[in-house]
């Protein structure tokens, strides 16, 4: 299980199995069942999420009362609510189990730890960090210049194996709009 | 002029003033002027910049020919288009000069070699990107949950810095609408 974190870290790292062996006392790994949340709005975000199995989605709840999906995370992603991470203040956001999922975790306190004794960790999280910045980065470039049709598309046809998993009302909100708007550009297109 | 990017540094890095000399040999500076292109559409992606003056913009043209602003940088900040630099490919953006600006950059090559000698740096562009991440994420929270004109005001209460510097034709586009809708919500505040 946690040679698929392992094999993460040599994408960008080199590691070696003694080290590596040191590093992962510094997580801990925790089974959620399907929608059960990590992180719910108004706890303070204590922890960084990697997924070894399964499948996370962070939502906030809008003014409206409805649940607005912004990221999910499937295998060898990392989530957390990042600024509430780092600054240990309270969440905006809820992070829940879209699928029964194992999920391999650290505290800020213990990941600063890591980092400092081992700093080769910090060249595995600056090129996590850069990765996921780099495809927000791209997103915006897409919430601005594609219809909401071409981005459901566009999803679809970059990420099949997220839009195969995702149930169909989770990706509507994702891309924001309604699951029916979503079930009507999906008929246009088959017929 | 460089103290600005060694005081940055020490903000998440501890580097001696020798190893500081030793670091910005990696680097140049460039002066360039108002409206100049540091990077266009179809370009490989070179350069890392970071603002010791001025300010920078990012923008690709869409469909219909016009100019979309997707970002901003004043002093202190990074910016590249970071898939096309990462991966040496050709950009679908322009960066360019909203201001006379004076502009330290790296190349991707030497930024590797920077690293690799010093790997105190691994730190710095970790906090970097991480930042940079979280910032990301909160515009994809705001995209969703604040109207045009919220989104305005918003962005004009906790940068004022920015909104003062930035003609409002570019604030128009980077917050997505017309310069002319942008003066009418200006008016109706205002009356």
């Amino acid at each position: 299980m946690l040679t698929d974190f392992k094999k993460h870290i040599d994408k960008f790292a080199q590691v070696s199995d003694e080290e590596f062996d040191e590093i992962q006392k510094f997580f801990d790994i925790k089974n959620v069942a399907k929608k059960e949340n990590l992180l719910e709005e108004g706890q303070l975000c204590r922890h960084h999420y990697f997924v070894l199995e399964g499948l996370l989605r962070k939502f906030y709840i809008n003014e409206k009362g409805i649940e607005q999906t912004t990221e999910f995370a499937i295998e060898t992603w990392w989530m957390t609510d990042n600024i509430a991470y780092e600054h240990k203040i309270p969440s905006e956001f809820y992070i829940q189990a879209v699928e029964k999922s194992k999920i391999l975790y650290i505290t800020q306190d213990n990941q600063e730890m890591l980092l400092k004794a081992f700093p080769i960790m910090e060249r595995y999280f600056r090129f996590v960090y850069q990765r996921a910045y780099a495809a927000a980065q791209m997103r915006v470039k897409y919430l601005f210049s594609l219809s909401k049709e071409e981005f459901y598309f566009q999803s679809v046809n970059r990420y099949p194996e997220f839009a195969q998993r995702i149930p169909q009302y989770l990706l509507a909100s994702f891309l924001g709009f309604t699951p029916e708007y979503l079930s009507e550009i999906r008929k246009k297109r088959i017929s």
